[in-house]
């Protein structure tokens, strides 16, 4: 914790300070590569395209005078080496989900998904217009990193088991595939909770490494072919009620940025961020009903199973309340949902049970 | 329907063979002044909000080379004749709710909201990754423009009334300010439907030209003070479950434009829609409290007011299905609708209610 401490200390009041006695920087003039390094294997469905997108937007919107290269999971570094990639300089920015990183800063996350958390549309909600951004900001900057959301799942269905699960002591022992604070809390389930790069997980799952696992929803895990090695699938989860892919860029590379190029990347990552959980969600229903096809069923996780969820959610906060940081993020995040949520329950989810009703 | 026939059949076949035998065009150089009028008076909550976020987007990473300048409802022109400015080239473009064109074609209905349709979601869904932005873009392209989704208001409140509407019956020879489809369907049941801009709905009302209205949301409405009028408010509304605004661009200026510009306009829509629906839902939680502390009776219609609003939709949409191009997006939107709605009922719909029960 010594290395967390110090840094936030530093920066919360040091980079202000710092900034407003800074004579107006002479930005880099001509073309600049910025190599973007990502979590993803090239070409992974939803979250690498996500990339992709994000960095074409930025080379067509700076006519290419800013020209983003993007270096799949292993092309340059390992999956969950992008953070220390970027804060270290070794590249520029990176596309990833930041509840890799929970062991740099637990509150890391929030920018993701927690468990008990934000939907998609609440996690922007509080990004955009509550104190979101400016926490990822803050956070961001004690690591030499300006980040920004970048991309968004949706609500990731609960995952793929080998045998139906009948009651939440089927957890138990149970080698399991979740990141994040997820699997924090399902540990207290008694799973053995593993982190695994997404291009990994499917050798995982058949060489029975792991019993099951949890990637994002039926049309990205079709693509990973976890129907071939299990059948039961499980559509709603506790873990990542909306998870939020992060664009970073090294904070020295963005401040050497004008501020139309640094406007540029951050509007790359705000267009890409709905486009990508539109992507999702357009693709899930269709991938869902093949799935259902070709012989996977379909579950529910009963009350008792989402209880014990909960509990375990309970438990996992409270490992991390001594954290004033973090104490502090999951106070506001909380207050935002709890301000943002009920709207939506007595309009869209008052029409939406009328609509299903009258069109059947 | 002289008039959609010819351009629609001139403007299908004939852009793109033109397109496709121009050299490639020299773009204009050097800063260019974009007249940006809206059908919003200035400051109007949410909406004005929308247009100038995009603006300033649009100024400051084109680097000032773009230089949009907004004008409000009057300024130029009247908040409904943005779309006649824009087609004529009087202003350069526009940012408004594309249902207000429905005399121009009733095919502008579906980039705004339609009754019974989409929420916000699933128009961004198959607006991204369905057809939608393809139908929107073609569409335009009949009467010269280049349209872009800029903004949501997420699914808005079923709206005002001086008196609880305890059936269907109560909405014979109600004078209602309902703009679009929905007020076209609103019409069916007797309703005497009016549209009247945003910055006029107060005076209407006030003055009793109108007995009741539905505007936006919490948030917006109060804004718009309708609660020092009315006292019953409906939270569930049949007729903009989630209603879009649009960026439009005359397209001879927008084709005059390099690539990049175009893609910064293009983003700075795409942004803009994402970070305008969640302003609105975050805001409208505390002021639905806010009204109901005020006095404000917060009411849901009954089963058989909502099954009148499909009934008065399946009429209106059957009203306009001898038009080609509108069956044929009416036939998308409803496919992309079915194809994606279904995901987010058994994940996101079985965590949201397994979150209330578990957090209370």
């Amino acid at each position: 914790m010594d290395r967390r401490s110090f840094l936030r200390t530093s920066a919360l009041g040091g980079t202000a300070a710092a900034a407003s006695t800074l004579a107006a920087p002479a930005y880099a003039q001509g073309k600049r590569k910025l190599t973007m390094v990502t979590s993803w294997g090239r070409g992974l469905a939803g979250v690498f395209d996500a990339a992709e997108y994000s960095a074409n937007l930025i080379n067509v919107m700076s006519d290419g005078q800013l020209e983003v290269e993007i270096k799949a999971a292993g092309e340059l570094v390992g999956a969950f080496d992008v953070f220390d990639a970027v804060t270290s300089g070794q590249a520029d920015m990176y596309h990833a989900a930041d509840y890799y990183f929970v062991s740099q800063h637990p509150a890391f996350a929030f920018f993701t998904s927690v468990p008990m958390g934000m939907t998609a549309q609440e996690l922007h909600n509080w990004y955009y217009h509550g104190n979101g951004a400016a926490m990822h900001g803050k956070l961001g900057e004690i690591f030499g990193l300006k980040s920004f959301l970048g991309g968004n799942t949706g609500a990731q269905g609960g995952g793929w088991f080998r045998k139906e699960i009948t009651g939440p002591e089927d957890f138990n022992g149970l080698k399991f595939r979740m990141p994040g604070l997820g699997g924090k809390a399902l540990g207290y389930l008694g799973a053995s909770v593993q982190n695994i790069p997404g291009s990994e997980v499917y050798q995982a799952l058949s060489s029975g490494a792991i019993d099951g696992t949890e990637w994002i929803g039926p049309w990205a895990d079709e693509k990973a072919g976890f129907q071939e090695i299990t059948k039961f699938y499980y559509t709603g989860g506790f873990h990542e009620p909306g998870a939020g892919l992060s664009l970073a860029t090294n904070l020295d590379v963005f401040n050497d940025l004008s501020p139309a190029h640094q406007k540029i990347i951050e509007a790359a990552a705000g267009y890409t961020n709905s486009w990508s959980l539109s992507q999702f969600l357009m693709n899930n229903g269709s991938a869902l009903e093949r799935l259902k096809a070709g012989g996977v069923k379909i579950m529910e996780f009963s009350d008792d199973v989402w209880d014990a969820f909960g509990e375990g959610t309970r438990k996992m906060n409270a490992e991390f309340m001594g954290d004033e940081l973090f104490k502090e993020v999951y106070d506001d995040y909380n207050a935002s949902m709890r301000a943002s949520s009920g709207w939506t329950t007595v309009s869209e989810g008052v029409y939406r049970t009328q609509r299903d009703r009258i069109l059947g």
